[in-house]
């Protein structure tokens, strides 16, 4: 028996980050791995005392799992990957923990960066100033994958689910194009029926919000 | 048997970053676990193919662990945490790898923020900029920790090994000052013998490499 899992998100958010709430990670995990979900909110303005109770810098998402709340989204996928086929064992286990953490710290911060200069402010010297850490990430990040499906001989994991994940706004924002095998890996990453599953339902969450 | 660990840091760095490469992280755990290792090194400028191959970003640490390489610090601490009470199992676990991905990701950004503007740029606009994250981080931080002497219950695990290196920037920068717990909580973990043996080795490594 498995413990019943609850997903915080947040109760409302504009237009643009619709899609893009990082509680699609774990969403799009629970759907590979089959594990059922029920959501539940915290509200975006007018942050609660019972949400920095459970989440102490007042972010999103975190689970319930059982006895345990846990949050990052990095961890949390990590954790309910464990024993999963999305989580190997041993060494390749290992790598795709190596994985997870280099998406999160040597890809994320320069993704989050471009957007910011690109979404947020739209500043042409800002956008500019971005691009040469962007360029760089997605080149190495390119050749890491060679020319495997996904960043582990083994298959498709909890790294691959994090890392399209954060590619999808440089993918969006049509930053790719230059990067054929990423794109590639993009479109693979995307087209799984759990990603779209997902994607649909955060979308309906936000629907509901109104 | 365990494979003989090799930490692949840089072959030299100036002054400033001597102390805080972050090869210190696994030095420390290495301490605390009591796992012998020896250093290679790659060189700082005119980084080779050879490091590429074995770290797509350039970066160090990274190690070799029988047949494994693997790279970015809180990959490697948890790989190498994993199976000793440095990484408890069960929920205990989750709550340590949840505070290293919170400390690389809700709590080192805005350090490194704030050092580039402090100690790379020196630049009171982007100090005053950087300083609202900052504190706002530390007071999130010190209220997370509460009373306790360390982050789990437990006792001392990977995540304030973790946590504690990622503070000592900003607590050599005096701005632990106004957080009496946080303060108390760094002299807990410097005091630690496996800290003072990785630091005066990572020191020893530099003066070696004149």
């Amino acid at each position: 028996m498995t413990a019943p899992l609850v997903l915080v998100t947040l109760d409302w958010v504009p237009e643009m980050p619709r899609g893009f709430v990082r509680d699609i990670r774990v969403r799009w995990l629970c759907e590979e791995i089959g594990r059922p979900y029920r959501v539940e909110t915290v509200p975006l303005r007018q942050k609660t005392p019972a949400h920095f109770r459970e989440q102490p810098f007042g972010q999103v998402p975190f689970i319930r799992d059982g006895g345990l709340t846990l949050f990052e989204s990095g961890a949390i996928l990590l954790h309910l990957a464990k024993g999963t086929p999305l989580l190997p064992e041993g060494d390749a286990g290992a790598l795709a923990l190596q994985w997870v953490i280099a998406g999160l710290n040597s890809v994320e911060p320069w993704v989050t960066n471009w957007m910011i200069a690109r979404l947020f402010r739209n500043d042409p010297v800002l956008i500019e100033a971005a691009m040469p850490m962007l360029t760089l990430r997605l080149t190495q990040l390119q050749d890491a994958l060679g020319e495997r499906e996904w960043l582990l001989p083994q298959g498709f994991t909890v790294a691959d689910l994090l890392m399209a994940d954060i590619l999808r706004i440089p993918d969006r924002g049509g930053q790719l194009a230059p990067f054929p095998r990423l794109a590639a890996y993009m479109t693979r990453a995307l087209a799984r029926p759990a990603f779209a599953k997902a994607y649909a339902d955060q979308m309906e969450h936000w629907r509901q919000s109104a």
